[in-house]
Parts: structure tokens; C-alpha cells; sequence
């Protein structure tokens, strides 16, 4: 009886003793934003990329000249209130209004964004009201208070296999038949969105990833102030891999080869541990070589099993959140004991 | 001093003894709600006319197959609680989006009643969370549960001025260079919102208009469920006349002329008070027309001051609120003691 008192306490310690701050864009920030919820930290916020171009965002941005507010508005949903109010709110925000009109495809959050955005003057504001809305489990902030754009240089458009194009827009760089070499952000060098500096600098444990790699990921280290507050922090820093190449983006792309883009487009970076799902590396050669990028970063590989399945046990392409939740916890605990 | 506590006392009760139920649309209904409001009843319900087929609420309306959700958003914006809370939302509702694209002129509350409407499964359920987010004083309910549009049969269009024409929808009726001389709602004889009919029977005071009398007002006396609550309810029924006659709808018509539009298009309907501004009226013998029509409805005519002025005494074509809702609290005061 003893034994199970001490491990319940170790247990509530561990899910309310922890300021959580995740870095990301899209669906795979959506999902680590699910997971962070189920471990109930003191605090959550997510940082989020601005350079969307494509869809019900690009179409705002292009007309209303803010910042695309598409991976906000999901960011909300994922931190919506685990009950009936906030669960009809995060719908209501992510649906999308059908018909073949001017309205089709438009999100109602991304719009109800853009409307309180004009009324209240700024979109921190705007994103906090709808935050309340949802009784909002976390805060969320814009990398940037700009909208950007991202530029590639893609090889493999040209005869000459050599030869380097620049792709520009998040969507063409999603979408390009070349390969991605490098991205980089116009503006260049974008200022940071102070708060989230602040987050960062006031977490215990920072996320990156999974997403989109060059749309979602790299885009926040392509900010100086976010590169400086990841190295600045005293946060436990967990980059989480994508569970495979996505199409167009990072086609062919290796787990190591992930962790190399990471370091090739911000040198600086140092991390603490990147969590890498165990059934997407089953050779030992390829575990070395990961472990190998990783520490070009200065990190450690934690292998677990983070994958969403079917009923029937198929894998997919989504991380759980629940496996992802206590994998990130289980880091956490250990890294915390560690100290 | 005992005087003054018997005045209080009875003040008091004239107040808080009374469920409000307001028919119209459009800025006239808004005017009305926002009086209602300042009588602080137990209750107020808004019964919003749905044949607008102009602007934000004509797009979605085709777009979404939807309730047009114009007139119903602005009720909801007037009876948004006066606080800070209730005014940011009601102004969130009210902004339409600027720019030259695909969403200049949408107002953010018609995406969002659209947007519930199809989360929620229904315009009533939609109107309800759009109330819960205002802090709403009262319910707004659509006259009917499906779209309507309004055909008028128009003279004036031809060489002979004998020959009637069609003129189909709401914005083409209002802006017709033609004399209306009749209005229809087509579908004709619709079903009434229960909810509606419910809300009439149910009141202590309804109101009818002031607003656009072919588009806001008389549509609500084509829906025989309307009119036979009307005519069955108990509550005081008080038509409150516009202050001029409206260039395009109504022009050029006098105050008894817009008493036997209301016989005309509902010849069973009985009311019990018309409240007409004493300036518009200044001369007994327009007085007098004006008495013998509201006869024909069964009617006395209240003179009051009823109109808004700006900061130099001059006078607008708008309601005042306060004076509105001291003019209907005093007309339901002396009826409710001639009991």
C-alpha cells in the first residue's frame, strides 16, 4: 500500500510540475498540443509558424494583410477544453464551409480570427479572446507579430541535376517535384515575437517537430531571438521526428539526414534529446547513424513507441497523442531525476 | 417622501413585471432591442424577418442554403450585455471585412452564425451559442425555419401607369424606382417558427416595427401562424410607426397609408397602440387621418417624442433608445393600470 501512496504522489508531481512550450506548425503541432494536454502541465504554450500561404490562410493573408492564422486556429483546437463547450468550440473553429462559393474552404476560426484581429487591433489579442472562447487549456503565439514568407532552393527542376532554382511560398515549396535543399525566410532574419522568447525562456520543456519539416520546423530556427532563447533556456529541449518522409517535402529524406537540416539551417542549435518512434529505425546501422546526427546537435536518441494504430493495429502516419504524452513525461522524469 | 417611495415602488414594478417580444428586423429592430433593453423586462425575444437577400447575408444565404443570418446577427448584437465583454462580441458580430476580395463586406457574426449553423445542425441552436458568447439579454428567434424571399407587384415600371409588375427579392423591392403596392412572400403562407408563435402568446408587450415596412415589418403578418398569434396573444400590441417614409420602399407615403398597408396585407390583424412621433405630425387634420386608421386596426395613437437628436437639437431619422423605451414603458404602465 506504501508503494502505490509514494508512486501516486511521484505521479501527480510529475503531471503538475511542468511549464510546457511547443514549437511547431500544422497538424503535428496539433497532435503534440493534444499530447500536452493529457499530461496536465502547469502551464502550455505553442509557438507557431507565419508563413502560410496556401488555402482558407493564404486567401486572408493575401486579402487582409495579417498573419496567416490557419495553424493558429488549429493550435486553439488542439488546446480547446476537453468537454462538451470547448469540444463544440474547437469544431465549430476548424470547420470549413462547403458549397462552391467564394465561402468554400474557408475555416470559421480562421475568419473569426481575422474578424476580432481588426476589432481589437492586434492578433495576440484576437487569439486570446478566442482562447477564452474554448476555455483554452494553453496560450498561443505567433512566432512572428509579421506574416512571412518561406523561399527554397530546390535541385532537380533544371537538366543539370546541379543547378539550384528558388521556390517561393509555402505552398510551391510543399509542392515542388525537385528536392528541397535549403529554405530561408523573406523577410530574413524576422524579429521575434517577444512573448515567445518569453515562453521559451520561462519553460521547463520545449518541443520541436514533428510537422512539416521546412514549412513547420526549421522556419522557427530561421528567427535569430528563437534560435538564442533554445540556447539560452534552462528547458529540457525534445525534438520529435516526423514518423516518415512526407511527400514533396523531405521525400527520400532520412531520419539523420531530418537532424542534419536542423544544423544546417542553424548551426548554433543545441538540443537535449530527439524522441524518434522505435519501429521507424528497426536496424542497429541505422540507429548509429542517427545517434550520430543527434549528436552533432548535442543530443541524446530516445526510442519509443509514439505511433497512432487503427483498430486493427495498422500504424499511421499520426503520432498518439496519449503515447506521445507519456513518452515526452517519461523524458521529462528521467532527465529531472537525472539532475 | 411617502409620495416619492409609493412612485419608486411602482416605478420598480413597471420595470421588471413584463416579457417583450419585438417583431421587425433590420435597423429598426435594433433600435427596439436596444429600447427593450433599457425597460429591463424579464425577458426579451426578437422575431427577426428572414427574406433579406442583399450584401453578407443574400451571399450566404445562396451560397449555404441558410437562413439569411443578417437581420438576426444585428438583434443579437443589440441585445449583447452593456459590458466590455458584451460590447467587444457585439462589435466582432457588426465588423464586416474590408479589403477587395472574396470577403469584403461579409460581417464576422453572419460567418459565425453560418459556421454554427452547420456544426450545431440548426440556426436556432446557432443563434443560442452566438447568445451564450454576448451574454445575450434575450432570444432571437427567425420568423420562419426556412429562407423566404418577398415579390411585389410594382406600378410605376410601365408607360401605363395601370399595369403592376413583379419585382422579386428583398433588395430589388426596396430599390425599385416603382410605387410598391403589395408585397408576397414566396413561398407564400409559410410556417411559423413555433418558437415564435410561442414567444408572441407568451409576452406581456410585442411590438411591431419600426423598420423598412415592405422588407422588416409586413413580412411578419404574411405568416398566418404570425398573425393568429397576434391576434390570440393577451399581451399589449403596439406598432410603433417609422419617422419618415423611406426613399425607394415606402415613398412619398403618409403615416395613415402605412396603417392600411398593415389592414391591407393582414385584414383580420388587431393591435392596440400605435406610437407615432408627435413632429412628424404636426397638424390636428393629419392627426385626424391618422386616428381613423389606426381605428380600423382597433388602435388608439400615442403621440410621444420618440426621435434621436444629435448634440444640436437636431433631428435624425433614427429612434432614441431612451426615449423609445420610456414612450412603450409608460403606453404598457397606463394600459396594464386601465385593467
Amino acid at each position: 500500500m506504501l508503494s502505490t501512496a509514494i508512486s501516486t504522489a511521484a505521479e501527480e508531481s510529475t503531471e503538475t510540475s511542468m511549464k510546457f512550450t511547443s514549437l511547431g506548425g500544422g497538424h503535428g503541432l496539433y497532435q503534440t498540443l493534444v499530447a500536452a494536454k493529457l499530461s496536465a502541465p502547469d502551464s502550455i504554450t505553442a509557438i507557431v509558424t507565419v508563413a502560410d500561404d496556401g488555402g482558407s490562410s493564404g486567401r486572408i493573408r493575401r486579402e487582409l494583410g495579417i498573419i496567416p492564422p490557419g495553424d493558429l486556429r488549429m493550435a486553439l483546437a488542439a488546446l480547446a477544453q476537453d468537454d462538451e463547450h470547448g469540444s463544440m468550440w474547437a469544431q465549430a473553429l476548424q470547420h470549413r464551409f462547403g458549397g462552391t462559393g467564394a465561402l468554400a474552404g474557408h475555416a470559421v476560426g480562421n475568419l473569426l480570427i481575422a474578424g476580432l484581429t481588426s476589432v481589437l487591433g492586434n492578433e495576440q489579442a484576437a487569439l486570446d479572446t478566442v482562447g477564452e472562447l474554448t476555455h483554452s487549456q494553453g496560450r498561443v503565439l505567433p512566432m512572428c507579430n509579421q506574416p512571412l514568407d518561406i523561399e527554397a532552393d530546390v535541385s532537380g527542376l533544371d537538366d543539370d541535376p546541379r543547378v539550384m532554382r528558388p521556390v517561393r511560398g509555402q505552398v510551391a515549396v510543399a509542392s515542388t517535384p525537385g528536392a528541397v535543399r535549403r529554405v530561408r525566410l523573406l523577410p530574413e532574419q524576422p524579429e521575434a515575437n517577444p512573448d515567445a522568447v518569453a515562453a521559451i525562456l520561462d519553460a521547463d520543456l520545449v518541443t520541436l517537430g514533428p510537422g512539416s519539416w521546412f514549412s513547420s520546423v526549421i522556419p522557427h530556427l530561421l528567427v535569430p531571438g528563437i534560435v538564442d532563447a533554445l540556447n539560452s533556456t534552462d528547458a529540457l529541449k525534445v525534438v520529435v521526428l516526423n514518423l516518415s518522409a512526407e511527400p514533396g517535402e523531405t521525400q527520400g529524406f532520412s531520419s539523420e539526414r531530418h537532424l542534419h537540416m536542423l544544423s544546417q539551417h542553424a548551426p548554433s542549435l543545441r538540443v537535449d534529446r530527439i524522441l524518434v518512434d522505435g519501429h521507424i529505425l528497426p536496424s542497429s546501422t541505422e540507429r548509429r547513424y542517427l545517434e550520430r546526427a543527434a549528436q552533432s546537435l548535442g543530443a541524446e536518441v530516445i526510442f519509443d513507441q509514439v505511433r497512432q494504430r487503427n483498430e486493427t493495429g495498422q500504424a499511421s502516419n499520426l503520432h498518439d497523442p496519449a503515447r506521445l504524452s507519456e513518452a515526452i513525461s517519461a523524458i521529462y522524469q528521467s532527465a529531472r531525476l537525472a539532475d
